[in-house]
């Protein structure tokens, strides 16, 4: 691209993953910079099945900053979004004023023209934008050529974004400085570690939308003295804990705290005032039916976990994965038997015995309307097939279908 | 009756009434003598609408101790029941050892026969042991010639039976003597304290038997650190905070206080190891519209309760009954039409505004079965007329239509 052409000076695309929390994040002790009342930890998930695609260019010619996201122009002065974007461009400065020479400064004062898809359907109710803000950080640094530690500013996007900027089993630890210079994710294991583990996804029909998440941990903060309590006193143990479990690659233990920290979690949901309900009766039979079939078998082989919404992440190993979802399946008869019920990677088919048909309860028709079947994942990638962007050589979002 | 014959030595015939706890007792700390993890706080419903009724009779042709509970002969051998006969006749002896002149000695030897029945269905989720306890006990004392500090003992058939002692506002002192002998029911203020309050209980349509409180506070108290730091750390503080707006009459403290405490013991459940749910998607409702009426008027006009069952137990002012049930009516849309929705005091009829009906949900038909309509009651009390005995003057259960 010649210099002083109206085209694009510097484009990158990049992907990057969900995540979700085995120790959850719930509460901030600073809402601006993002900074949580305690620790978290959690498991990335693979991109195969959930990801997030951002393109980035900037161009002399771009007349301001913009964003696209899955189609659709948004606000870019979304104030979490200025700030992953103030803060890139501080460092990007930084670099510059430090004089280091490999660094490209073409584009350090362009605008940016940013467009970001999901594959996954937001109906799917999962949190998007950890896997959206994790993207957009690791995606800008890319264009400005920056090579620093991008938690601390995916963090500023949406606290559970900056688990997203690594694979495998991630920690956030909370950090106690006041600027939030500490408080950064870090990597306990990477998506290597333990193979044999599953996670399946197991979306819930379509409900009301239940109350988000940012202004539910502020109301809870406020008002619940069980959540101070748990922040303070119960996560710093459990999270010593998960990191051991995690090692060790001991399930029991691993989702023993998993299933704890979710119950913990929505405890404390159920603590605020007014209260807030993330669970309803489909999510409390899947409750009772993942305590009843590893009762059933004296073991704990299946964990669930639940964020701020109905629908249940389950964890278990490789050799369960085809009966537990047999089990599923019959405690959630789905609307059709095409198939359609199982998204992601296969699972072999294994029959029923009479007696798992009999440890839940009543059989609750559709309450689950599919299964997405993945496994952990590495961070965020970088994309170098250039027919892979999301924006022309224009810099203008790509025609869709 | 002449002596020698083989009719009845003694009889008498008390009622009692059933509580609802707004500051609740869930965990032992003691589980054979009944002791709490921390002191609660409840209203005394009235005996116009839920009571029970037990006739005791003491009989030298009694070949044992026996027991009826609505028309149907139990096990005398009951741990609990057991408890409570050997206390009271404990202290019958020791008055006779300490040589008390009015004490009439005859049939502290005899066995005793006991007949009960409720004046409400066991269907409607209501904790019938508290009323049935304390009827007990304030039974045999008056057969035994009693006139003791009962509480304590009614303690051993059913915690929250000690409440059932006295009518109005009652708190349950949790003490802290390793024998039991301060914990302790105490009335706070009489029923005729606050004529304005009313009370509505809200019976969800039948569902399936949720799990009993008994093992639902044992596996909360083994597995639940929220639990621990409730009693602990925030219930000792809200008592105080109960009793006085209760002594003040203030409202809007009174139901605040009440629906954050039966959020914080619900919340405990969910922190049990594995969760107890007692609130399915219609207590949710109830909840949200709770909230949502108050807010519409910018104040706290009603509270909700909710025990170990989905049931809900409403307290407002008498000036919003009749608004607040059309409300509830709106939401919940009864099977019928026909006035069998509200039972128990009446209830005038009110128009509902357009706007109220705007601030709710989506109906959920037939959610609730019928709403009891009552207030505030006084303790337990001697029925004089011999023709109410529900045992005959052979001392066995009369025929019953």
């Amino acid at each position: 691209m010649p210099e002083g052409s109206m085209g694009i000076s510097n484009i990158a695309t990049c992907t990057a993953p969900v995540n979700i929390a085995v120790i959850k994040y719930w509460g901030k002790r600073n809402e601006e910079l993002i900074l949580p009342i305690n620790s978290s930890l959690s498991v990335t998930l693979h991109q195969d099945q959930l990801k997030t695609t951002t393109t980035i260019a900037t161009s002399r010619s771009f007349q301001e900053d913009r964003i696209w996201l899955n189609g659709k122009e948004e606000d870019i002065n979304h104030p979490r979004l200025q700030s992953c974007l103030r803060e890139i461009r501080r460092l990007a400065r930084k670099r510059r004023s430090d004089g280091d020479p490999g660094l490209d400064s073409t584009g350090l004062s362009h605008k940016v023209h940013i467009c970001s898809v999901n594959n996954f359907p937001t109906a799917a109710g999962l949190a998007s934008s950890a896997a959206g803000f994790a993207c957009l950080v690791h995606t800008l640094a890319r264009v400005f050529g920056i090579e620093a530690e991008l938690s601390a500013i995916a963090r500023q996007g949406s606290g559970s974004a900056c688990r997203s900027m690594y694979g495998g089993f991630v920690q956030w630890i909370m950090g106690h400085q006041d600027d939030g210079k500490d408080s950064l994710a870090q990597q306990v294991e990477p998506e290597t570690h333990w193979p044999e583990l599953r996670i399946l996804v197991l979306v819930a029909s379509a409900e009301r939308k239940p109350i988000g998440s940012t202004s539910g941990m502020h109301t809870s903060v406020e008002t619940s003295c069980l959540l101070k309590h748990r922040a303070e006193a119960v996560v710093p143990v459990r999270m010593d804990g998960m990191i051991e479990a995690v090692q060790r690659k001991d399930f029991p233990a691993f989702a023993e705290l998993t299933m704890k920290d979710s119950n913990q979690f929505h405890a404390t949901c159920l603590d605020t005032y007014p209260p807030i309900f993330y669970l309803n009766n489909v999510s409390h039979q899947i409750i009772n039916l993942v305590h009843q079939y590893n009762n059933y078998y004296g073991e704990t082989r299946v964990a669930y976990t639940f964020d701020a919404g109905p629908n249940a992440v389950i964890f278990t190993l490789q050799e369960h994965v085809s009966e537990f979802i047999q089990v599923v399946r019959h405690f959630f008869p789905p609307e059709t038997n095409d198939g359609q019920f199982i998204k992601g990677l296969p699972v072999n088919c294994a029959p029923l015995s009479e007696e798992l048909k009999q440890i839940g309860l009543e059989p609750i028709p559709k309450g689950i309307s599919y299964i997405i079947s993945t496994k952990a994942g590495p961070g965020p990638c970088v994309v170098d097939d250039p027919t892979q962007h999301l924006l022309g050589t224009d810099g203008w979002p790509k025609k869709t279908e």
